[in-house]
């Protein structure tokens, strides 16, 4: 049965029923277009109907696999009391974690509530060109940034979320305008996190209450500022989030179709797999699955691997300690297993209250910018190669590259081999394989030993002749089995 | 042309085409129940269509004649400023008046936002148990509460003003629930403020720009909070505000429609005539036509004068000086004034921040209530005379009350008059009219004067024997003219 | 046995003993003054000596008693809660009521402490231009102002009393400064209250371990700021105030002999008798004995009511209601009885913490102002008659005043005596005796009954013709026993 | 001409003049104390007498050579604004620099003070135990903590800082106290900085008007409080500071003298050289110079190079950039060069206003403490030897230790040597002379070369078997003029 407060289906209703022509006004753009999608089905065109099936089709803008390496920037309202993580209000309020409950009893009047917080998000350090100078010199070569988190909080002035966004409350600036432009200057890809609930908005937990027979929520709130967002901000990526109902709830294939054939970005918009209960890992764009999805081996389609260098939080924790962050050897080889087996890595770095991006972020960011500048030929627009990791020596693993007409496997090592590396996968051919090591000059030399693969020889390397730290990356061309 | 998302027409197109029954969610109640509005009307049931000339003709329920006095309770984020005035937030950030750009410019930190406001009202003091004992006491029968203001700040936690209601922050408290219940233990009427505009609202300043062609504010904030407003409180009265946009813009027939007929307390409530730019002191309820409204003359419907004892503002300022207040006698003149030409008269108090009403507006309530004591039967249930005021003598009002079968005439003089109260208008029979001073016993002595009217002759009363100050009140029965 | 610590002695000490001339710098200004006093002594002078017996003689400078009423504004940090009343702090974190406890814990965040309100003391609608305007209207002839409370927070920059005093945090301003000059631009005398002791000092409280054997709080941080006080206001009264320890701890006797010998200050000063536990009701200017103190006899040496309008506190109040405030009535019937027994009346108001007075205490001050104007014959420069009140109708009090060389009595009466106003004590002569009724002309006649004294007929007064309300004034002329 | 207030020249006064014995209370042990000093000098006892030719001569304990290395944790209300630096309060008050004008004027409320940041130093996450783990872990020996700096806010309940201590306001806790009690659990020896003069003290502000003639600041705030902290937590150090005021001011000398004669840690305790204009660099205990004093060669007196790892700063920046802390390579190189000089280090760290030390400085100081444990042997307890740095070779500086009853020369060299280390500086012997590679197992070998010094051949050693980074110590024994 049709609920009638599901405009949605009305241009369905209204094209078979009225013998008039409706007129629209501007608000109703994507009503419009949900509308023609319909007509033009009819006429046979090549659009995205709005199902899965359908919209699963569609291939995935190439900029993405080729990039490779993300940053997530996590910031709002969360970043204030900025303890614990960023689900913060949930766990105080709903859940009543006693850790939560705790610290707020402790430290804060009683009855002082989340949305206190808000004007305490005053930013006024932030610089969005440093930030994006920061990032590009990461090697990261797209972002993504929270607009809206599950508490609702809006970080740019949306029409819908009156006095709970940043430019009534809080930093009073379009933080997503300001960021956008800063990371378009410096040629990062834009994309936009966006979660679809909201933990409290009482809209949605109405909507829940009715088992999502109702919308209320997705037709005045959710949608129109994901429509909003869109057509604002015209992002590369949308990184949708929180969805504890189905996506026939959440409209989402309708959007998606809006997106896929309609948006202004529609040519290059890359999204994720979180529309809804039915969606992750399955339906979408690229799969994120689970938070910190690092399977280790290759997957059908492609994939990303939202990670954290905070090992414990997305949003900034003031009180975080050393050794609960990522070392940047843990870094690194996040990186590089991550895309060997065929997956992007986005990187959250956690900003505070202030706009500020704490020292360490900053230290393992360059340090990840350093080795990168060395390996970068191993990593961007590279492929999985067949073996994702050796099958003899731990801890190495490749990536293919094409270079014109030839192809190059990397052996990315993440522990110094000694005196000799060998690989199990790869198959020399004498007098046709060639073996470099990225950072130095000239070839090195191998062997092919009797169990078979390739035992190459190490040069003598002092210290401060290394070309980097970390993990090393040996090149090889030439392979049988290339 | 329909718009689409007026969903108000949609039963309407439903019923003319869908074959199938329609099922609603109980969201949808006030939609249903404008749909049985048009099946009812088709089998001729004696219902209110949704249009001003129908609308206009229903009678006022009696008990609000008969009340005469109101308090009208302002509290808001505004109080927490309390400097100025209730518009605060429009003078500061609108029409950017000097005072108020330079009141924030000394006192806040560069950034203050309006909103950085509500969570400092703190309501830590307030009791509405006593609150509904000091409007007991000043003799009013109903009070009216500003549920929401221009700013949009409800005080109750509606479903509509997501972290911008008196339950999210600030007084954390259902402020208009615990009010409402205090005032029906004290047996006073209950009437709820409502302004149909914000100020800031994006959605409504977009409905705006689009010459309200559009009514997106309408349909998703302001009607459902109205509708929600009655079915969780049941209100006597509604004090409808703020309509810079024609009635057909707000839906304000159809909402008054469903109230009349459909509501809960269709039988008992009452409105004004604050429904659009269209309505007012022309349509709706009683009339208030402009703030302090007090024509001084007998009107042809029911009216109120909604006026102020802090002179200058609504909200409450906490740099009121003594002389910016009515005094007692301004404030009885008033009241007088009022009644005598048919009016009913709302008279404000403003709260402070934290819930206290401040002693000198406990003073002035208790000395009305003191005078109210004395000559309630003047006032209550009165009438207007044929007379308002005395055509000879200055500052003497009239007001009539039936008293079984036989008619009384007040005089209420606002000087006293000495030795002799000489009364032009009212024509006595010898024998047959009594005169009698309020708060005292016996019966007065009077004569017929040549030029007409009656000359009554007042006893000599020592200063510590007078019933009342500020005005006094004769009750004339048996006039020829009565 | 001397405590080295206590340079009081130090200059006697020394002039007994060094052989060369002791030169000090401007800062032991008032150590030399002491110095002084001793040489003086020895030649003879007629100089106040550091000792009660001879302190107390001094004569109260005339102005004091002539005045008869003042205003006392109590002001400080307390302000800020303005909750209970001024002690606050003490009864908060020392004696722990629970009352106090519980509004600290349900208000704010715990580790709240008092100094924390110091910001929040705001003063942005403090004019004292206004406040002296304010008081003038009150009829007061003297203001005094908490320049210091037991909290220590000194309303001057005081040199004493380091990011502790209204420059350093809050007001920003020096609040002592901008009175006195206020208060002088209206003919207004100027009085400071100094609390000697601070509850949580910790110096005092070492002092206070050592059975005040130790002087460091009393010479490094009480006296210099007393001194400084004088020196940089130059105060008509001091109002002495804390003393829980006796007066030879305070060198109390040192300082008012300063005070009254070399002082700016020496002709015109006035002081009170809270200099310590042995002198309360006993030594130094005019007595005060206790809050409130109002005997309803003749005091053999001049005092004082310093008593308050909000019957409960000192400080503001932000939640007093109405019926703990005296009405005017029992205002005007404190001061009428004050005066008759030989005292003045100090009449407390409390200012919020933004520098507000309240229009309640607004309306007092203004109520009694209309009755002074009235009625001043009566009080200023009156001295006590031989009866205070009379011995047979109650509620007369009376007052005599010298007018050239014959004298007049005022019977004050707080009840409107109706017809015949009977006073037993006055005892009349015939043909010389005149009775008069302020605000009205002409003499009233009267009658001498059997019983004795005298009988006097009041005229027909209309209520609109009464010369004042709430108290009335008779003044009687060539009486017996005048 | 002695100055009466100066209490300290008072004993010998009293001494010479009176007949009587003085008896003190025991606020005055001090003066007691001092006063001893004078008796004993008289019977010839071994006292350090009050000037500075005597105080000079006292040996530095011990201890405070051999540790070598400390952490400085500045930490203060500063703190909390955490901008520019800990000058903030006179850079912006006094000095009125633009950048900090334009700071609070952009981010505060007008009349914002400087004491108003007091409450924000919240410390809700201060764990004084994690703190002195991680000093412990970064190989320091001893901390040094900031008690009270210029601002005059003391880090513990001072009786002469009422309402502006750590007790009072902000973190409600006593610092001090807490964070010596868990330096002592980890046996990490005991440093209390303490700035003699505040910026805003308005009794040293007049002291200074008196060109220093008075000292009512030193006698009644500043002394008292250093001889509280020295008896109240008896800490192995004093680092004393700020002292725009010759010693003779600060009664720098008497307070020395009683430190090391009568003190509870006289036997230990160790000071520097900040003790008045006339002393830095010169008189007192240990050297400092100027800040970040690191001379490059040695010196003829024990000294310490205090330095900070955020190049800018001593207090928190939350804006710090990554790019203005020391790298570790440069850290280790300022140990190093500090160290072979004869110099002690004393590293900043500056704690966030919560309490939180952020992790960039936990990576430094756990970098340190790694690098430290492998180079123990070369560090504490060493000499310098007799050459700082080596003549030829860039980069590699020396330090001595005494091993039994041979000395061993440790080539400390910040380049890593590639395949040969040539040091011209020490003579080896043949047959003699052994070199070892800290770190590693096993002599090295080493050629004499015509032109003098040693060649040591450095062995192959693999990254992955690298004994530490940064910097690389070898030890020499049986050199020729070792």
């Amino acid at each position: 049965m049709p609920n009638i407060k599901d405009f949605n289906i009305l241009p369905w209703i209204l094209i078979l029923l009225c013998p008039y022509t409706v007129e629209l006004t501007s608000q109703d753009q994507h009503i419009v277009e949900e509308f023609n999608i319909v007509k033009q089905w009819n006429k046979g065109d090549k659009l995205y109907p709005p199902n899965w099936e359908a919209l699963d089709k569609r291939p995935l803008p190439v900029w993405y696999d080729s990039a490779k390496i993300g940053i997530f920037v996590v910031w709002g309202v969360y970043s204030v009391p900025s303890v614990y993580d960023e689900w913060f209000w949930c766990f105080w309020k709903e859940k009543k974690i006693p850790k939560y409950v705790e610290f707020m009893k402790k430290n804060y009047r009683p009855g002082f509530t989340y949305p206190d917080f808000a004007p305490m998000l005053t930013a006024e350090f932030l610089d969005t060109d440093e930030w994006a100078s920061l990032f590009k010199s990461s090697g990261a070569e797209y972002v993504v940034f929270t607009t809206k988190h599950h508490e609702g909080f809006t970080m740019w002035p949306s029409n819908h979320s009156f006095n709970w966004n940043s430019m009534a409350v809080g930093p009073k600036r379009d933080i997503v305008g300001e960021l956008v432009t800063s990371l378009r200057k410096k040629d990062l890809r834009v994309g936009l996190y966006h979660s679809l609930f909201e933990w409290f908005n009482p809209l949605f937990l109405q909507d829940k209450a009715n088992n999502f027979t109702t919308q209320e929520f997705v037709t005045t709130k959710t949608m129109p500022e994901l429509y909003e967002l869109v057509n604002n901000y015209k992002p590369d990526l949308i990184w949708s989030d929180g969805s504890p109902a189905p996506s026939s709830y959440w409209n989402s294939t309708e959007f998606l179709a809006w997106l896929y054939n309609y948006s202004p970005v529609r040519d290059e918009i890359v999204t994720n797999d979180r529309w809804g209960t039915d969606t992750m890992c399955k339906h979408g764009g690229f799969l994120t699955c689970s938070d910190r999805f690092n399977p280790g081996k290759l997957q059908k389609k492609k994939w990303e691997n939202a990670m954290t260098i905070d090992k414990v939080s997305w949003g900034f924790r003031r009180n975080a300690k050393l050794d609960e962050f990522l070392t940047i050897e843990e870094l690194i080889a996040s990186i590089v297993s991550t895309i060997s087996c065929g997956g992007n890595i986005l990187i959250n770095v956690a900003p505070s209250y202030d706009g500020t991006i704490q020292p360490l972020f900053q230290e393992r960011l360059k340090q990840m910018g350093s080795w990168l500048q060395v390996n970068s030929e191993a990593i961007y627009g590279s492929f999985p190669w067949k073996h994702q990791n050796d099958t003899s020596t731990p801890r190495v693993w490749y990536t293919e590259q094409q270079i014109k007409t030839n192809k190059a496997v990397y052996a990315i090592t993440l522990n110094w081999p000694d005196k000799y590396l060998y690989l199990k996968s790869p198959i020399p051919v004498q007098d046709q394989t060639f073996v470099y090591f990225l950072g130095t000059e000239g070839q090195l030399e191998w062997t092919s030993p009797p169990q078979g693969g390739i035992n190459i020889t190490l040069p003598y390397i002092p210290y401060n002749k290394m070309p980097c730290h970390w993990a090393w990356v040996f090149r090889l061309e030439g392979l049988q089995n290339g």
